[in-house]
């Protein structure tokens, strides 16, 4: 990091005797291994900024900033490392933006020298506009998806050193570059937003492609590319009104995160003596795992082992449980976010195992990003198909217990279980498309439903054409009603051509497949249809249609919601406005029939002419509508 | 109905001028047909009433009392039939009980008159106190329970003329005089509450036995008995500090009941139009059921026709859904049942098929019972096995939409179904006892969980036996389980001998069986234990164990919960107050299995001596627990 010497204007000047002294001239040096975050910005509201400073024996120097309105407020050593420091600085109001040495002294008066820079805000934070119920989300495993750049494919100095596209839980190669380039393919497939699985660095010896072992919080894994590739990637899709979302994870690191090699403190991560003790011989066998009993978040009965167990446990051998009650740890994942937000112009986050760290942390993590972006989002995964905790998750709600997650989003894993159950099983009192329409009416139970993400699949769990037995119209019958529901919708890649894990279901490597088109050389390219099967494209249209109709129907992101109990194998459910009533018709009979409309005259459609989504076909609302064959059907009243 | 002339004496003088009369001299007739309620009482808050006046052209005339601090308010005539008047009487603070006459005349100068009679209440408001986590429900079937009395099991006047105990649906004679003679085996059992099925007159020409098929709300079907004999069972609980809970029927009647044969408005009963255009050909394919779509009480997206589908279809065809928006129905329904809770000084109400009437009427039911009685509590019906809904009827629950049901007491089919299949199921990640743990968890959505009603089985369900496939263990682990839980517990009568409907399963009928020892002449007599199978006595001295037990148990009543997530076959539920702590274990394991306690530390119970309620037997609490094998086992602190 070579930075050169500037010179500061200081045209106010603060009440504080250091701010109020002139800036020293910039010494153009770079002593200290590490400082995180490595730069920060003027203009937060929250005028506080706590360094993380790592370096051999830095735990015995004292630092001093020289720059009008910065301070010190505060330097922390660490209990059990003396290589790091952690210096509280305040920023006020009126600092401007610019670069400053970081001087750190020890008893011998011995100096190292560091620079750094605090920027000016690129856009105001009521700008950062998070994704909500207008966006139709793309998510993205990037191995997996496009390798633009066979040149990062691999790296003398990380742990993984090959490619291997035949083994499943191998890196295959993909990368940011890969996206960026494809953006076009993403936004002409009707999506607004892209969510990328982890671009992090996750330096493991395996398996290290999914990136949720996360081994450098402020590094781009080289294979994925660099910050100025992921940058790239969020202003091609800035360009194209498109959202990028990142994906966190304050949950756990991984196994090779540098400072596993050095914990600054013997609480840094949950369990921390026993991994110590056993890191020798560090085995599934070893670990304290979570237990996984997420009910213990709300659970009143829950006893504190139990929570324990499930907070504190390490998700997997090979992920070590960061404490987020150390106080540093907490303000180290609060500030990286905000970095990443910051340095991204991000749409969104989509946070990791959200049930899993300390509840009252996340609370405060999420507050102080919506604090700094009050038109932002962030989306935690809770996997529950329990209504209550998707309920409690979401911020609003009113908790008996008082918490509040301050999380505008949560995930809907209960709507994907009953479209898949409801679709595949036979109609009877109580089963089929009923399962749907009951646990549509759970929504009462949501602060805000149209902000609770919904999705036929994601990134952990079998393609919904697997889960649909490989039935192509219960595939795109579940598409549709999924996106016209009150809700924000996220579909995985390659969904739209049938991507499928029948060979081994439920198997995460098999799941996250290449994109066929994605490598050079491939011979199906997906992306420009060459050699694609025709189910498959016309897949790929459907969902096109579907998307790009949602895409511009405020019916469906903010119109009102009404549905009606479905009889005869048909379920009715209809989103409007004063503008345009969408209808949408679940049909599981084979053969053609007549849906008599008297049931939906509340509707108010009696006589209109309505447009079908797919076809283009219109049709006047009469007395019955004929459906000729089992399918989803979308009408809108909107003809152009 | 033939009353003394009484002097009534009146030192307080209202201020209107009819009621600072003098009484008149009281008249000995009785010349109307029905006056409903048949009586009333002095002293409650709301200080009006409304008379439901029956007879032959009724409505030419007009009515009068002369009572001192009794005011006729208002007079309304019924749209579609003359027959009725609907009198609104102020009945002042001041006023005294006693009798007086209600004068008819018509514009020809007839007369016609009755006596009413204003009773002194009994006992204080705060008296009547209802059922809570204290007490055991023993829930019956009166026809099927005892038939103490032979003398009135048929009635030449009634549809139903004969008895006959080899037909499941037929009337077997049971009686509340057979309930009464033997409050002191069900007191041995351990119970403190009785709820019988309905017992007003069900005059249906076909299984009329359950009582819910009601066609006189005053009157005590005669098979049963006299409101005499209810009282009897009443004062007989109470000796015993037992309480009687009445199961009452708001939403239908009996399509036999005296007002359908001449209904005073064109809405009284709902689809009244299509019934009387159809009731000569009345069938099960005529009438417009229920949709039974429960979840439109809560749904945002409901459409008004699923709604009304719903709460105005007829349950069955047989029971006329009453329409509760007619005011005149509102008030006549509201006034019966504190009719009963005064008449019979009652512990508590069960309220059927809870959704189904008009949700805002069931609130302002509950509302105006509660008004009157603040100690009293109501237990509705609703048969879902979501939470969500299951919390939102419980009062003080923060709804949405702003309901508030003003019900104490729901009924928890949620928790009933998981006992069942966390027994039954495999012990694997996500089943097994972990399912019932899951289920308790959910509890933190609950107002007040102790309030909610939690049952082994009822009367419209297979006997938990046979749910539990006949195996006793699983039954017994149930029954404790359920038991010990933050709840009211309720059973159904016949389960403490493992009555069953195997060969039938599910058969409402065959669920009803009759008691043995409850006719004379019973091969086999449960309550004495003659004839009774071992394992039948071994059931019933476990039930009394556990219920005897629970009776006595604090911790169990009001303590706190705590539990563990199950582990190796085991899950250990706590309750405990200052003075108690009451260890609950479920064990699946069929060998002897040591469960070691490190994990319970949190209890205190380290070297502390616990009883084993079974048992007997004490052991003190070390570093582990002998399970000898597969079951139930509760301990408790309290050695005596």
């Amino acid at each position: 990091m070579l930075l050169l010497v500037l010179s500061v204007s200081c045209k106010e000047q603060t009440s504080t005797s250091i701010a109020s002294s002139q800036p020293k001239a910039l010494i153009d040096k770079n002593d200290i291994d590490r400082v995180e975050p490595p730069n920060w910005w003027t203009g937060f509201k929250n005028d506080s900024l706590q360094l993380l400073v790592h370096h051999q024996n830095i735990g015995s120097y004292q630092p001093s900033i020289e720059y009008p309105g910065v301070t010190i407020a505060h330097v922390s050593k660490a209990e059990k490392s003396n290589n790091y420091l952690f210096i509280d600085v305040i920023i006020s109001n009126s600092t401007k933006a610019g670069t400053f040495n970081i001087i750190f002294k020890n008893d011998n008066n011995e100096e190292l020298v560091t620079t750094y820079e605090l920027k000016a805000r690129e856009k105001s934070a009521e700008d950062f506009v998070g994704f909500n119920s207008s966006d139709a989300i793309y998510l993205i495993t990037p191995d997996r998806f496009a390798n633009a750049n066979p040149n990062n494919d691999t790296f003398d100095n990380l742990n993984e050193k090959h490619i291997d596209r035949t083994n499943d839980y191998a890196r295959h190669g993909g990368d940011l570059q890969g996206i960026t380039e494809h953006v076009n393919y993403i936004k002409d497939l009707g999506f607004t937003a892209v969510w990328p699985c982890p671009v992090l660095t996750n330096d493991m010896h395996h398996a290290s492609y999914h990136g949720y072992a996360i081994t450098d919080y402020y590094q781009v894994d080289p294979r994925f590319g660099t910050t100025e590739d992921y940058r790239k990637l969020a202003d091609e899709l800035r360009k194209n009104n498109m959202k990028l979302i990142m994906d966190q994870v304050a949950n756990h690191c991984g196994l090779e995160h540098w400072w596993m090699k050095d914990l600054p403190f013997s609480d840094w991560v949950n369990y921390q003596a026993h991994y110590e003790a056993n890191k020798a011989t560090w085995s599934n066998e070893i670990v304290k795992r979570s237990s996984h009993r997420r009910t213990v978040n709300q659970d009143n009965y829950a006893s504190k082992i139990d929570k324990q167990e499930m907070s504190d446990g390490w998700f997997v051998q090979a992920m070590p449980d960061l404490n987020q009650r150390n106080p540093f740890m907490a303000k180290y994942l609060i500030q990286n976010s905000i970095w990443w937000i910051e340095t991204l112009g991000l749409g969104g986050i989509r946070q990791d195992t959200y049930p899993y760290p300390d509840k009252d942390f996340m609370s405060d993590w999420a507050g102080a990003i919506m604090a700094e972006y009050p038109n932002f989002n962030i989306v935690g995964e809770e996997w529950s198909s329990n209504p209550l905790l998707i309920g409690y998750w979401q911020d609003g709600h009113q908790n008996a217990d008082g918490y509040d997650s301050n999380l505008r989003s949560t995930m809907d894993f209960a709507m994907q279980e009953k479209i898949v159950s409801g679709l595949k099983n036979e109609e009877t009192w109580g089963t089929g498309l009923k399962e749907i329409y009951t646990a549509l009416a759970n929504d009462f139970h949501y602060t805000r439903p149209e902000d609770i993400l919904v999705f036929p699949d994601n990134h952990d769990m079998s393609r919904i054409f697997t889960q649909l037995q490989g039935d192509i119209t219960n595939t795109k019958m579940a598409l549709s009603y999924l996106a016209v529901l009150p809700r924000t919708f996220q579909m995985y890649y390659g969904t739209e051509i049938l991507m499928n894990d029948f060979d081994k279901p439920g198997d995460h490597g098999l799941i996250r497949t290449d994109f066929p088109g994605g490598w050079e050389g491939d011979a199906v390219n997906a992306f420009t249809g060459d050699n694609l099967e025709e189910t498959k494209k016309d897949m790929q249209s459907y969902v096109s249609k579907l998307m790009n109709f949602r895409k511009n129907s405020k019916a469906i992101h903010n119109g009102k919601t009404m549905h009606f109990a479905p009889e005869n194998n048909t379920y009715v459910l209809a989103r409007f406005n004063d503008d345009e009533t969408v209808v949408h018709i679940l049909n599981k009979n084979e053969d053609t029939f007549n849906l008599n409309t008297n049931r939906f005259e509340e509707l108010g459609l009696t006589g209109k002419t309505l447009k079908n989504v797919f076809t283009g076909e219109t049709v006047i609302w009469k007395d019955s509508i004929v459906l000729k064959e089992k399918g989803a059907i979308v009408l809108t009243t909107k003809l152009k």
